[in-house]
């Protein structure tokens, strides 16, 4: 599919990509917005992990973050913005919502690359929920955390977290955090979800450093055994299996939230200051 | 969801409810066009199931269909109608195809009361995968059949015909008639999906008297053990658990044969007479 | 365990056992009440596979019925004398039934014996649970029937029947005759539950003809590959893991029906003819 | 049902509940006897768990215990003044033992609030594989430990803790401390079961405090969302599936060591001190 | 791996191999034999299979025999040469006999391409395991059976038939025909095994019959739909995972028998007579 | 089984055992070449667990090392010296590669006695994962590690590691290390694999030491609880299930890998230098 830009002018602008050599690199490019996504950034972002599948040349598919924040998560604006209460509710929220969250995560789980997230700073909600669908994170700092604030918004575990979460952090830490709306701090995550941390301060320098290493430390190895471990790790634990019924489940329960308006509802508190986002 | 009929006055034109005693009853009545039915009917259909479930009142829910058949499937001029090969390809069929089986098929196998189809004619597509999901079908007479005609549209296995089927029907029928697009007739249906054959002709007096023996036989039971027996069943062989993970795997794999538009250009054939359906 | 038959003095009656080289003989022998089971009787039988188990002589476990039926199922008058409305209700009912329906079935799957039912006719309730649990049926003719009248009774898919029925009879089949309360014939029992019909009418000629068969067939074989093979069926299949699993669901979901008094309420119309058991 | 403390009279005494606001509190009150449960307290336990459960008021259910520990487990005393070598051995111990674990277990693992635990000390056997099933564990301070003294005293892994510990704590830590029945300390305890420890002296103050703590962290959540999420975290990973599973084969696999009498035997021996127990 | 025939230069005069267009014919050919296979044939065979999975030209593999059977099963002689109870006898047949069947049902269930059998007469042994691993079965008349002899010989369930069988015939049609070492006949495969039965004498006619009707049946299809659709139902099913599954525990639990030469010294009685093969 | 070491005499050099009242005592005793190990070794190690699974007087299996490693892996002398890319190189891997894997690791996850390794130093390759496949390790000191080097050899996750890390190190830190092949240290293994380290320095003291510890721990305990216990936890965790398919699908998943020469060519670069190997 080699025209998936197609219809994502605005995307492209703040999600960028290039090829280095067997490393696919996608990069979200919106500091200035703590590079929050919109509904179509993460069907963008999903092509962009389906077109590093279908390259041959490609065996490890790098996500990497600018600024402050790795991805403050979904664009609020762009979702009250839609007509809520409209009498088109289910139709819009089956296209709207449920659509977009299925189609991405299904990205993250089934790909087929070595998928390697380099967090230079927090990350909340579906952003975080991918976070936790990658298979390696390396961490800039100890200040990085993972937010799910969807108890907090009026949602469910969104983003496949019912069971990446309680497979990577523990059932009770999960379920602990996620009902309470409360950070995942470093501490957690280590050795869990982030297997280095590079003890670095400048996102661009550490965006580099991670590169840097992978070529170095993938120089001698059989690349194609990368991905027959990857393949044959996804299908026998059967984590994959489980993914991508938790995806199926989640949206479908979560979407009666959306067409009854409360996750809007708190979203426009939110943004008028009345609620507040623990950020 | 008192409001689910809003944003579908001309769907509740083509699919009518009625609730009699314990009993939601579903008409699909559009015979002129064989009870084909819009991508907005489907999403329609699976709210009117969400109504049942949320009815205390209810324990059966009941479909019916009207004239020859029951359901000749995906209405093909509502699909083609949609710009197939835009710019915006990605993005049109993440939210009008994939959003929309998913939601609907995922109504049928979380549904809570007891779900019967009177099959009064043959179901075809998607129609025919959701009849796969009811828990008793009854058949009008020898005459129905079930056909998936998915490897002639340029689709996979819609409406997760590739657990219903196989759980329902056995590994390699299914496997065969799904994969060379040939009917399933009533003697391989009969005892594995059919449970009981009326051996009538007009479609009328057959869904009158299914009614009219539901109503006698649940005279004396009681009526909570029904519906802890439906539970129970649907938690404990694991079949629910396959069908939500189908329903992810299936519409997401479908996915890059819409975008690449295989179906459309098919459906576009049988239109146009180039492609002989086999109804 | 020598001394299982301890305690048990009046079951010893109603059920007798006897070694005849590999085969362990078990009969159920109170015609005139047509084999109806009292809870200790049902004890006393899973005590009796339990024996058969640990005998390492032993290779098949037979059990054969005695009169019109194979069994009527539990003993009402045993299971009505039980004061259900005390101030114990709780504690009377987790005594009384959940832990002999948990383990007697449990007795049933977990057998490690091949396991062979002579159906000399009809069996009803629990002990028809019982009979879907056998490896292998043979039925005297076809007037044999298999009766699940839970909703009748207020009752839930007892005896694992929440996963053996669709195992063997598949999903809507078996949905339909327990949601029902209606009886199983033979036809739908042939080749899935029973595996030869002996076309005859003496239960006393069947149970001797069935034995000699056995003997006969077996003659050549390398006795051991049977458990072996019953071992690998057990543990590759997952069936006895879903077995366990219903088991536990099944008798803590009908518990709260115990407490309220709704069986009970149900067993006493049957006895006082108010309500017409479908025997 | 109302009237689950029917029947109860002396466990209402050593298990005490209140309501507030959202909360359902459970205190173990008995702290001259450590908080031991007789069979009884186990099976009444359970009933309030269930009691929480049906009550649409309550979104979380807190145990707390009093004293120095959280519960040092089966009261010994009532145990061995059962008839452990009667005639009817078998019937005592499937109605006795058999019941109560399974039934208690199955309401703290099917529970549909958040169960939150307040470990103001130690737990020791069945009560320790209780707070294993709880979503959320608080320790008063790192002197807690949790000990199952199972293989001590000729019992396997009751309580579900042949699932519930390698889920939480994993594989070979747990089947070591199993095995050598030796305690499990806060350093293990910590970030697997015990999300937060509050390094407090007073369990009075520290129930307190985690209440305390609690109405303010709940206090902008959208309520529903919590037990959406712990639905859909229960359903998804497979634990609960898992843990009924255990359920049923742990009590099972238990009974004939209790009908050969020997964890009797080691129970008495403690009690008059020939065997040291691990506290 | 263009070389897979290297090495095997007998056997590709018993098993012979061609394409035509997308079809990828096998055809026993070791008619005078009944093709009985020996263990290099058997090999050869899953090399055969490796070869049209990678061949991109390929969507399905067709499986011919030639004469009076499809496959006797393994060549006797071929086992019997091999030193049974030499003092190498671990090594021997962890190489000789574990390898084979592991290696060879492994290509069967996971080959990607439509896997089709003509049944051209009775199949027996490792033979006939490999027909219930294919998708697809036609038959040529009702003279076909399927034979397991495992238990006559001293063997378990091989060719995971432990999970092929219950699959596709049910629990006890499967285990008792094990067991007992008896044929499946074609009124048992009829509809779980064999999809159609084509009536025929003339197994070359039968063969050519079969290819013609293949070719027209697919003409019209979207082929790349038919190898998702496969994929989809291997994976959704969870079939392929209990039966690689299956693939490991029973060659490793059949090995001991190997080891202490119990199916040797049966199949030297066969050959010598003392034992007569149910053929 | 008692002539288990027949055929294997050189390996009985390499490897000894004694039985020291319930302990079955495995030790590698090859120290000049760090306890190497040639394909016959692996298969001679299986066997004696074989061996003590079959002794009734055995109740804990423990595996020790000598020298400055636990064991570095495959000879690779042994490996290479096999004519690699001869005519019959599908049929030498299969017997050579494929089988010796499968059966080893299967007798390790299937062993039904406790499973200890004294973990005397680093750990490499196969070895490595078979450490990973005990119940319990006790280390040294920090100074051990586990490495898999399996994608510098161009092989796959050998050894079931595909299940067995993600399921005691966590997904993303075992997906790292093996698709760098990077060790795995101390402090990762620290609670998941080891249980405890015993800060020693002389490997024969520190076995001397774990072999003490365990006369005493158990000294108390009703041995037959701690097989029951074992049995319990493999069961109902699902782990033994899914070690089992992954033990299928990785032997033949990396046998391509085997026939194309690739681990070969690189077995060879490092006995010839031209590969720095990470030990």
């Amino acid at each position: 599919m080699a025209s998936t830009q197609e219809g994502f002018e605005e995307s492209c602008l703040r999600i960028t990509k290039r090829i280095e050599g067997v490393f696919f690199i996608i990069t979200l490019n919106n500091p200035s917005k703590l590079n929050a996504l919109t509904g179509d950034d993460f069907v963008y972002l999903g092509s962009l992990l389906d077109e590093a599948n279908s390259n041959d040349q490609i065996y490890f598919t790098v996500l990497q973050g600018t600024g402050r924040y790795f991805s403050s998560g979904g664009d609020f604006s762009s979702i009250t913005s839609l007509q809520y209460k409209s009498k088109d509710a289910l139709k819009t929220w089956v296209s709207e919502y449920l659509s977009r969250d299925l189609y991405t995560c299904d990205q993250f789980y089934q790909h087929k690359k070595v998928l390697i997230c380099c967090l230079n700073g927090p990350a909340v909600g579906l952003s975080a929920a991918l976070v936790a669908l990658c298979d390696i994170v390396y961490s800039i700092n100890e200040k990085v955390f993972l937010l799910y604030p969807f108890s907090n918004l009026g949602l469910l575990t969104e983003g496949c977290t019912s069971v990446s979460l309680p497979a990577k952090l523990g059932n009770n830490i999960s379920l602990e955090r996620l009902i309470f709306s409360e950070p995942i701090k470093y501490d957690l995550l280590k050795n869990n979800i982030i297997t280095k941390n590079y003890n670095m301060d400048d996102p661009i320098k550490f965006n580099e450093q991670v590169l840097k290493d992978l070529k170095k430390r993938t120089a001698s190895l059989y690349l194609p055994s990368c991905l027959g471990m990857k393949q044959l790790i996804q299908s026998q634990t059967g984590l994959q299996d489980k993914l991508s019924r938790a995806n199926a489940n989640g949206v479908n329960r979560s979407l009666p939230q959306w067409v009854a308006g409360e996750p809007q509802r708190r979203f426009e508190q939110i943004i008028s200051k009345q609620r507040i986002h623990k950020l």
